[in-house]
């Protein structure tokens, strides 16, 4: 999440607009090289590498879900191990929380923060997930969440899983950056707007942006099974990970909230299907997303209580979707299970 | 309502339950004389007569509604004189914010608060609506809101209109105060003790009770149109004035979210059904409501952003609960239209 952890706990600057901040340690990891170890965008490559990195995620955050979908479905699993963070930060850092002595197994850190100082002492952004820290060195690398699952797609190719599915085919490939691009800005990064708003203005403009932008969704998605091609691709992981989070979280809590998503049937539907796909649901913890954001913003609830609904048994519910068609992991065949230690409580 | 306002902004208080105060100035207008000019229970005696008293309400409220209901089913618009505190009030006092100059137009005062004092210069406890003031004098005589609507339907029977209903017949008298009892603790107050929770446990407490009563009045609600007998009372009032606020309040402010309203059918049904007959719907502002509780709530809402959802336009939709059968006003009739001084703005 790209939360300013400087200033956790005030999210919202009375009168003004949210404003992401999209400065990220951009370096990447790509099987390609160049000779100036940099792509043409001046990018710091690094190689990839089994057992030689580790991606640090939270539950409750919607970026970093897109990383642990892609490296699910990609069944990533064995090359790229995963840290995870406790659902709650304080003002310094995403921290080890959930594992035993609060310290990340492997890097044997207690807090994410470390692994960025790590890399730059003086690091002044935000301490945010997902990132990839190379083990050996406890240094971040990269948490550039839109490349990275970019990247897993694109240049982790020679440790796929046999029957991996093709997340950015390059046919689809502009049409997928054009869907993306509206949905980060009105629906991904839109709830934010909505919750953030320093002003009625504010939050009113963006509230209608969200919906217009779901209705736009909804009328594409009533005739189509994927948002792109006829099968599961980036697009849909991006749009998935925000509507995951609209009833348990947006609705209530970031006032987005004209109707909820199990009232929009086309979105909900769509959403179930893919909750339902091996890679998605089993990526989703309701309670650690509800306490990530019901306890960490607390201008916007300076109670921390965490509400106990909604009721999330409908998520199993069948979708009916696969009448329109399409082919989920196209020539390729769903992941299985996640490995034991990743496993997420069941719904119910 | 029954806030405190000596402490308006802080409803919550850390690590206890919210306890509602329910002491009340409870002196009664009735029809019936005593020598004393006390009740049995020692409540001080005054007389009902036509444009004698103002009923103070605010729309947000839902106390304050069931006093506008009775008097609109009952048909005493023209007995009564009423007056409409705005949605918003600061520390002191609701205020007269929606009138000419700020002043009741009637009262000549800015705020209740002027009501209470003229009656108990030194007035401890909250300035509360409803509340109903001798026009003459200034002062309130009562703002004990239970027994404000029992009196209007059992005391102002002189004034009542022709086809007026039994809201609180005899026969079915202990079986509405016995719904009314589990109904106030546990919905119109337990709403309240969920959004009002000083701990993540007193909250989850009162939210299992609620939701238990909640599926309880299902049952209930799935054979019969009405809550007791087959005519609309008081019991169905009580429980409409929390119903109507549901979705638009409680189940994002105060996290009353394992359902909306709309999602549990039968409420949901007889929650129209009510809304669609004149009396009930026709008192309704969505917009004072939400505006009421999510402005002077600052330690629920410190951003004081009010939501633009939920989408009310499914309120006028058929409810299809004429098939219980049910005789809303039993031998009597639906009111007229309000005065037009009393209109609310239509849904869309």
């Amino acid at each position: 999440m790209n939360d300013d952890l400087s200033t956790a706990g005030s999210y919202v600057t009375a009168g003004a607009e949210f404003t992401r901040d999209t400065n990220y340690i951009d370096d990447r990891i790509t099987a390609f090289r160049t000779e100036s170890g940099h792509d043409a965008e001046g990018r710091l490559l690094w190689p990839v590498e089994s057992d030689r990195y580790r991606l640090i995620v939270a539950r409750g955050c919607p970026w970093a879900n897109r990383a642990v979908i892609s490296r699910r479905l990609l069944g990533l699993e064995k090359t790229i191990s995963l840290g995870i963070a406790g659902p709650v930060h304080d003002k310094r850092s995403w921290s080890f929380d959930l594992d035993p002595d609060g310290l990340d197994p492997v890097l044997r850190i207690p807090r994410l923060q470390d692994a960025f100082l790590a890399r730059f002492p003086d690091y002044p952004r935000g301490i945010t997930v997902p990132a990839i820290v190379e083990v050996a060195s406890g240094q971040v690398v990269t948490n550039d969440y839109p490349q990275i699952t970019i990247d897993f797609a694109l240049e982790w190719t020679a440790f796929h899983r046999e029957g991996a599915p093709q997340l950015y085919p390059e046919h689809l490939r502009a049409e997928i950056d054009e869907v993306n691009s509206v949905v980060f800005s009105d629906v991904n990064n839109g709830v934010y707007r909505c919750g953030f708003a320093g002003s009625q203005k504010s939050y009113e403009r963006a509230y209608r942006t969200l919906f217009d932008r779901l209705d736009w969704l909804t009328e594409r998605l009533s005739t189509r099974r994927y948002l792109v091609g006829d099968t599961i691709t980036e697009a849909d992981i991006r749009l998935f990970t925000t509507l995951v989070r609209f009833d348990a979280v947006y609705h209530g809590h970031f006032k987005t909230n004209r109707q909820k998503l199990t009232e929009m049937p086309v979105l909900w539907a769509y959403a179930r299907d893919l909750f339902q796909t091996p890679g998605f649901g089993d990526t989703i913890d309701f309670e650690q997303i509800k306490q990530h954001y019901y306890i960490v913003h607390t201008d916007l609830n300076p109670t921390q209580i965490v509400p106990v609904g909604p009721d999330a048994t409908g998520w199993l519910e069948p979708s009916g979707r696969d009448a329109l068609g399409g082919r989920p992991f196209g020539d390729g065949t769903p992941p299985p299970p996640p490995p034991a230690a990743e496993r997420v409580p069941d719904l119910v």
